[in-house]
């Protein structure tokens, strides 16, 4: 499996995202992004969430990273497209925008794609504001960050649909209370939709495929 | 365009943070810029240093967060200068800049001072960038976060002098390598130095106060 990098970008285009939005749209694709602070275990969820959908979908995914393609190469034993966007080779930059995503899907056999996923930066600051066009943003956080965070990231946490609380695993080892976790969160976005999982152990991944699955195919079944 | 604007603010920033350095140095007062992760434990470990730093040094914080007074409130039982900076009132913006910590440190009595603790905005990426005039830069990285992140944010980790290894106590919980971390960070960075520790439990703490203490007293012997 060739690893791409993406070398040429054009200036980011304002209108980007809705025209992410719209082609995804014709093509009844899902689109995830997935946001959250370095080392909350994003690849390693991502990695399970390829496991338990690809059995029934056909998934591409988009890397962001600063520097390496150390996460697409996790990813790599798929045996589906990733592509990597290293973001140093543009000035090093704490996000990914939609102009470099529209590049990407242009890319991608689109014909034959259920779900992309898209793995954003790991920030919990820059990459709130740059809409890629997707359907489902999804922040990711691990219960070793602490319970305020969704206080101290609003604009994240408020425009985020789904938050994954990862490492669950490590409740017992920690002096964590997801009750005030969720205090915080519900104060910044009443609305969000909540999965406590292990990407670790594998705990809780099954309401989450569920959840996602059921998104694919409603997007399947409407547009 | 963009670029161009990118560049005056990095100008400007260069141009404040010699300024604070310059006062810094006629008041002998040695100033440390901790950066990490958002949940790395920053605040526990500054919690922790001060209570053992400040029976010999006095001691003042400026505190980075795009929202809420949290920190500050956690660090307000020692009794010291404290100034929140709440970026949000700014735009949100991801990292400090120097011009703030300028007209931050102009309100601290600076004849009555000897060591000015930054905690900046919790972010791998910005805050790398924009240098504040501190003596000493120092990236907080926690156990949790995986061992590849000096590789994954290279500039964060090859500009500090320190880095603070957090919650080792949750070692025994995790595959995690010690090894595969001091591994890629030398390969960014060979000669920054490393501390490991547990804010929570205090484990090496020792060490780091004592290297803390040493900068603090060279600075005050020396200019």
């Amino acid at each position: 499996m060739e690893i791409k990098v993406l070398t040429d970008i054009l200036a980011a285009n304002k209108n980007a995202a809705a025209e992410v939005k719209s082609i995804l749209k014709g093509k009844k694709i899902y689109m995830i992004d997935m946001m959250s602070s370095p080392g909350s275990g994003k690849t390693t969820l991502n990695d399970r969430l390829i496991e338990a959908l690809k059995k029934k979908y056909r998934i591409a995914v988009i890397e962001g990273d600063i520097k390496t393609t150390k996460d697409a190469e996790r990813l790599a034993r798929h045996n589906i497209p990733i592509f990597q966007i290293e973001t140093d080779r543009f000035g090093g930059d704490c996000h990914l925008e939609s102009s470099w995503i529209k590049r990407c899907i242009e890319q991608f056999d689109l014909d034959n794609l259920d779900l992309i996923i898209v793995e954003n930066v790991g920030n919990l600051v820059c990459p709130a504001e740059f809409q890629l066009g997707d359907d489902e943003r999804m922040v990711v956080l691990s219960v070793t960050e602490g319970e305020d965070k969704p206080a101290k990231y609003p604009l994240m946490f408020n425009t985020s649909g789904t938050m994954v609380l990862n490492k669950i695993d490590l409740l017992p080892h920690l002096d964590y209370s997801v009750d005030e976790l969720m205090d915080n969160l519900k104060k910044v976005n009443p609305h969000i939709r909540v999965f406590q999982v292990s990407a670790k152990t594998g705990e809780g991944l099954d309401t989450l495929v569920a959840h996602i699955s059921g998104n694919i195919d409603k997007k399947k079944n409407n547009a």
